[in-house]
């Protein structure tokens, strides 16, 4: 088993080595040579995914889980519209980063090349599967996929005509390669892998991640989630206070950019409360407040420790009156996950003290946290948003897919 | 033991948030004021620095290692000298990386900022100390070191200088901690010290790097070293390939950058090889050739399989003729370490296949591999030569110790 993920490993450096020189055209006719055949094969898709549909109903999967774990027509049609996508943002391969020319006449340029061999660790959703194959293609890095087992039967059909295709538009070999075993084992030899594999790239749950973070020796690029808060300083547009706060948690309460705590500066405190918090109860929102909070909001429940570290991830919000700009500060230095943060504000100075001094990949004023996406920051596709501060930090687009080397031509140039 | 290690962690995180704000000025003022103190002081310092010698030679330590431990007034210099380049140096931090305004008026900038708290791992030569602490504060990052036992006291004594001129110029205190204990397990409790050190920095020896890079469950920035290649093509100018060959070997043997194998085309090995061999083993180098290369220089060892993949460090050279281009890329994506490769040629084709193909942080045409250095490469001071492919490839220069934060400024919007 080990054996058999090493030597897939082994040969995925092998076509990394080649597929880093082939050109935009190709790979590009290989991620639109693959969206077609999604389409055109969908039935043998759908025929495989009910086989895992049936599986999973018959070990009792709730329905939330088999509806993420679903294919049908739409689906695969929205995974084809996004290789597309992929096909038509510019190639990171072979931008020019940085260059100059040295004193002793030495040319050097730093260019943009793919890492190599991305391993991608992922749960549930088929569609990962195809998402992953298209941004590691486009970069040029040759990808080795292990799905959970609730969606093999999909992933081998994926992963089978990914890789196919991949083939007949004249990418290397072993491109694409899926794990065809879901034991653990197979996934530590995966994350074990150093010297064959370039980076780990995690999508799932918390706890495939805390597990990949443990065992990992390959660096990893995982999303990690975001505890975001908004902030709304004393001399803010109320209006606009309560229209930021209330779209960024309840647009899409599920995502790592959603609001999870809201401070108030304790000036106009009871103003914004009571206009936005009878918008929050109507669209379903719990609101969980501290003791200044559930004076001002009597609906709301008594907030603990533990919310202010809680990402709900669902239409739950934690409320927290503060007296100055430096208690939202310290509170966000204290829970934030280093995410999206935002303040909302009319004052120059606490705008420019906020973003100077919150520690976050992404710091708003005047704006909702829901921005920070790879498309709405321009970038296309993304494989997730980084809170690292290592390598990629915020949404991870294609140039995060890629490492950098120097290239220097002389002319005879010896040093002395 | 442990305790004190996390508290230090804390209250350099504690420095962190209050430093990443600290204007250029100060910055450079602290680093100004450490070097004159160095100067000051260097009394006091060779004082500290003889107690370590003697409890060395006590112990029995070799005249080598005694040589790398020893402080005296141009040493001491020589670290004030540094930190003066450090302070000369541009701000990485604040720097605009990219930025755009977005269809909706979302004005984005990404600029440059700490990374926060940087932890140092290093062995024997005190000067690292001084150097860690000038990079670290100008970058805005709050330093923990974890020096050797067997440079305790010289430490001791540098890293309360710098503690106290730092402070003393304007930064926060803690900016810059020693860890007292050199026992292994302050060592571990710092490489774990998952979200309060940001990222480790080591310096020394492989057996230290190996440890570190085993234990640590933060992110590690090291320099692995460098088993690098010059390889003479069919095509090349015979005079600039010896110059190149010689000068990569002999000019400084012991450091990454140098030439471990040389790979030889087969068309003009003997020529080549007679003009160069000589050259080599004057000057004292150790030739281990494969069996064609002993056929033109009797005076070589054979090669064995070990050799290929060895960092000699030393007047020591590996030598293969092979019999295209490929052969030299195969040995090379066989045996390189990714640090620096260069090909030695006539031919436009074999030097653009060679600059592509090649696999490394820095890829030379007609030059010495010597050349991969900061100062070089005009990045001045460097934290090391990373052969990494995350975050930084090549020379880790300032800005590799920043990371990036998205600065999104709106006017109200909210996500539809």
């Amino acid at each position: 088993m080990t054996d058999s993920v090493i030597d897939q490993a082994r040969r995925a450096k092998s076509a990394a080595r080649r597929l880093g020189t082939v050109s935009t055209d190709i790979k590009n006719r290989a991620l639109l040579r693959i969206a077609d055949a999604l389409e055109r094969r969908a039935d043998l898709l759908e025929d495989a995914n009910r086989r895992d549909l049936e599986a999973a109903r018959q070990r009792g999967t709730s329905d939330a889980l088999l509806d993420r774990l679903a294919l049908n027509a739409c689906r695969i049609g929205a995974m084809a519209e996004g290789l597309r996508e992929i096909a038509a943002l510019p190639d990171p391969v072979g931008q020019l980063i940085d260059g100059t020319r040295r004193p002793n006449g030495l040319d050097m340029q730093r260019v943009r090349v793919p890492l190599g061999v991305i391993g991608i660790i992922y749960e549930s959703r088929p569609n990962v599967t195809v998402d992953a194959v298209g941004l590691c293609l486009k970069s040029g890095n040759a990808a080795i996929l292990r799905g959970g087992s609730e969606a093999i039967e999909s992933n081998l059909a994926l992963a089978l005509l990914c890789s196919r295709e991949a083939e007949q538009a004249g990418l290397p070999p072993d491109s694409v390669q899926l794990i065809e075993t879901t034991d653990r084992e197979a996934a530590l030899t995966l994350m074990r892998a150093e010297g064959l594999v370039d980076v780990l790239i995690v999508r799932g749950g918390s706890a495939l991640k805390k597990s990949v973070l443990e065992h990992a020796r390959v660096p990893v690029l995982a999303s990690l989630g975001g505890n975001c808060h908004t902030y709304v300083d004393a001399s803010a547009d109320l209006k606009m206070a309560a229209d930021i706060a209330f779209n960024a948690k309840v647009s899409r309460p599920s995502v790592c950019n959603a609001m999870e705590t809201l401070l108030v500066h304790s000036s106009d405190a009871d103003r914004l409360l009571d206009c936005l918090a009878p918008r929050l109860l109507a669209a379903g929102v719990e609101i969980r407040g501290c003791d200044r909070t559930r004076a001002i909001v009597p609906q709301s429940l008594a907030a603990t420790e533990s919310d202010w570290e809680t990402e709900f991830l669902s239409l739950t919000l934690a409320i927290r009156i503060v007296d100055s700009l430096d208690g939202a500060l310290d509170h966000i230095a204290g829970y934030g996950s280093g995410h999206s943060e935002a303040i909302v504000t009319r004052d120059y100075e606490a705008s420019q003290r906020f973003v100077q001094e919150v520690d976050a990949a992404c710091v708003y004023v005047n704006a909702s946290t829901r921005f920070t996406d790879g498309f709405e920051f321009g970038l296309g596709a993304e494989v997730g948003i980084s809170t690292q501060k290592l390598h990629a930090r915020g949404p991870i687009g294609l140039a995060d897919l890629t490492t950098c080397k120097t290239i220097i031509r002389g002319s005879g140039q010896i040093r002395v």
